[in-house]
């Protein structure tokens, strides 16, 4: 052993170390996507296991593995942001050899063309994540990568709405049946939800597609250009279809269940709503981790 | 000179440095307001202008400023957040000979008993910030102090309010009177809003005050518990009160001017709204920076 | 059912919710540590799960739970953050009928006197974090409860100290000698420790212990005053103890078996180190997640 | 009046407000540098001032701004980030008739190649602001343009090298020529620093020159892949070269008035840097702000 390679040094009756690695490492990607290269901004972090015999890990691999993968899609677009993610952990395994676990987790902003209407469209900003896992048991490695969404939107609370009601009703009881017919004032908020799926490698799962599924969520997706009858369409829409984060949780499973019936049942999904409460100075959540078999058994579950 | 004491190097055609310090110095500080000891955490910043003939600024010495003045309040409160960054800034001046300028910022949480409902009142948050710059002029130096307190609470938007009961009256022809006489649907939102006034040596601002005026100038204020029948109070409220954040700056500012008459026309004021709007995924703010003679003489004055 | 209790609608055919809660609520508490009142700023996210057949979680209990046990502390101080934290998800259970499962976290600000000499003390802030989870089965309920803490402090590469030192003798051959027998420039930088340890309910682990634990285990503990004879001890700690965030990590996980021979095998152990490198723009990491089992029976892992 | 315009009514004896705007507006915009197309992803606030007798500012005129000048920069490609600010605010005024006042601050990743050997160059991560201030007087408008870097390096401290250095020489008096002729340890750490420079229209100020102004000023540049004997050469270059946060500001504004000759007086520029202290908790920094007039008169200011 060389005696400036201090990582190398053998230790004895040590502990194993679950993940060493390096996190927010900054870099650029290119993705293709329908024919169109994206250029992303990523925040990366990756990570091995160390043996306990081991006293360091090489940490200059991560480093020269991001540069040769990450840096080279730039000349050569990978086809998605998950693809580039298992890239990387399998070269990572491949490079730190004493290594049987490796893990890759990728942030990335994305901008798709949005608007109420053609003519104020605009780019809306969405966060990509990717993250891959290789482990290797004897000569084999098993690889996993999931695709991640995060979607900014609007909820409209149901509960308030109706109090609301009440009391208009309360005040005005000849015009119930006028009241029961509108939406009536609620409180609502920016709503933040983050999808992942589990992309099994012979399936592909398309972000946009999934994007689409959490902004149709939403009591109401939202809008960088808005004039002012396209905003009272936006609020108007909110308070028709007003939600729980509970609901958006439930409506986004809902909707992966329907639209991913060629995933196997060991897949991997995950939803998380965030509701900044315009009433309160906290946020409330809802979230659910289960598999795509979980959810199309479910009976009533509890 | 000490041949350690890089700091004291002497430099020749050299430039001067504005401003040399310490920041992110987190504190427990006690404050007594009203008879009540408030134990406080800080996050300070502390610093110091340097001649263009000095090398270093001595940065330990802010630390030990520090620990005299804030650790020493927990034995012996001080009166006002103010007060103890007046303290320090004089005493940085005394501790760093060669400056003629220094700077103090203090962050600090701050509680207080709020509810809609005295059966349901509980502790909710808010900021306090402290801000003390001395200047030395020959022989004399001359101080300024300023309190500032940072406050939550929500806004309903007006134009999204008559754009939806036009959207109504147009469904409703016949409801149009009824229409015209209750609230309707809008968005709305967590509003942030930041009040700083300028406390001259022989005047008291209450923070608590200001806070009774940022709280009193949202759509609504917000809280910690609400049920059910509280939750459309609020709701209400907010919708009886619908506010840009123009307007809510605007009312800070008028409250700010029939409050505090007793204080002299140069003094400081300086007051900023922040919509986390839900329609969008941006936020919106206005703010205004001015003296309090401005306000006074206010005509139309664009 | 109550029209207006749109939480309560029964649901068929829908999706149960891991966690339904609360984040972000900032509070303060008191509590006793060896016959001293702490006032602590608390961070605090509460949550529990919602069976599939009920529409929503009856999120205002939450806060009144919060303001029920930690409002409450401010006049009767408890033992200890992890106590509050279990208070609290006992107390969910009890309020959230239909809940089998309640998960608590708390952030907390928490400072200590620390000081290279006696005359030079100060408040140096740290941070506690204690985790709740209480699960009903049947009759039975199981709760278990975490105590954390995070810890800034400084490491020393051993890597780089000994090629700058190898740089040294190839220029000073002559010098071989004295060059091995003296600490030599390497990169340093903040590193911050997380630990958290499973508390069994008839045992005690004081957080001051595991600071303690932490603090030496890094390169060097840090200080807010430093005069220029001390900061120059640190220094020379620092290049006299040099570490990866490897041994960082077992260095704590070491201390942690070796302190706590009364805990059982059951308990579970984390540690996490991440260095902010001084020579890259990237931070580095190292964790394990186990049980002091697993580390006591620990050989050649791997 | 649109009855709807809700932002058009009039107000009597009101305050005008000095900004109202958007922010955290997220875009990606393309600029051509060098011949090479750049994607950024940028975080953009804009703002104008509303007269006293406007009830409020019509906000979705911003987003339509930023749409049609940012969104098209995709297609058409603008020169430099600060020419894309100085559109937008030119843009704002055209928009909002009713103001006099407009300003734009753009954030933006950027990346450059770097490495301390050629096989071993990987994109490393900068980021890039820009500002842009428009005035109407009268018919005229008068427009400033800021462009600013950012860039993390490493700083090794002068004074902690030097105590050490009597530490190795009290104890070992016979080597004290030889101590003195090598660098010896102290702390070193990560360093941001911030520099603007005003670019009068009929000049270009390269953000790529003042990145290298800058990362010339550290102790030494940082480097994301390092192999061990590149990671020994950077360690060696920075206590070669150690360096206060006053020392880097003073360097940086040394070299941008030797650079920038042709630069008028009035232009302003600005530099702070930021050092997150290894052996504290807290980070210590300097600024000056000034114009380059002021910088080149530098005699013994103070």
């Amino acid at each position: 052993m060389d005696s400036l390679d201090v990582h190398s040094e053998i230790l004895f009756n040590s502990y194993m170390i679950s993940r060493v690695g390096v996190t927010g490492i900054k870099k650029q990607a290119s993705i293709i996507r329908n024919g169109k290269t994206n250029v992303l901004s990523l925040v990366i972090e990756v990570a091995v296991d160390l043996p306990s015999y081991m006293k360091g890990s090489h940490l200059s691999r991560n480093a020269e593995v991001l540069a040769e993968i990450v840096d080279d899609s730039l000349q050569n677009p990978v086809n998605s942001l998950e693809d580039l993610a298992k890239k990387i952990s399998l070269e990572l395994l491949e490079k730190h050899s004493y290594a049987k676990h490796a893990e890759v987790s990728i942030d990335a902003d994305f901008y798709l063309m949005r608007g109420m209407r053609e003519d104020k469209e605009s780019l809306e900003p969405f966060t990509l994540h990717a993250i891959s896992i290789s482990t290797k048991e004897g000569d084999k490695i098993k690889t996993s990568k999931h695709i991640g969404v995060e979607v900014l939107g609007m909820t409209a609370c149901p509960c308030a709405m109706e109090t609301c009601r009440s009391f208009l009703i309360n005040d005005h009881s000849n015009e119930e049946t006028f009241l029961n017919s509108i939406p009536v004032i609620s409180h609502n908020q920016r709503n933040r939800v983050t999808l992942f799926i589990e992309v099994p490698d012979d399936k592909i799962v398309n972000a946009e597609d999934m994007i689409d599924i959490v902004e149709s969520s939403f009591s109401s997706p939202t809008y960088n250009i808005l004039k002012r009858i396209d905003e009272g369409r936006v609020v108007w829409q909110a308070h028709e279809n007003p939600k729980f984060v509970e609901d958006v949780v439930r409506d986004v499973l809902t909707k992966v269940v329907n639209k991913y019936t060629d995933l196997p049942d060991e897949v991997h999904v995950s939803v998380k709503s965030v509701s900044e409460e315009s009433i309160h100075k906290y946020n409330a959540y809802a979230d659910r981790s289960t598999t795509i078999g979980e959810l199309r058994s479910k009976k009533m579950e509890n």
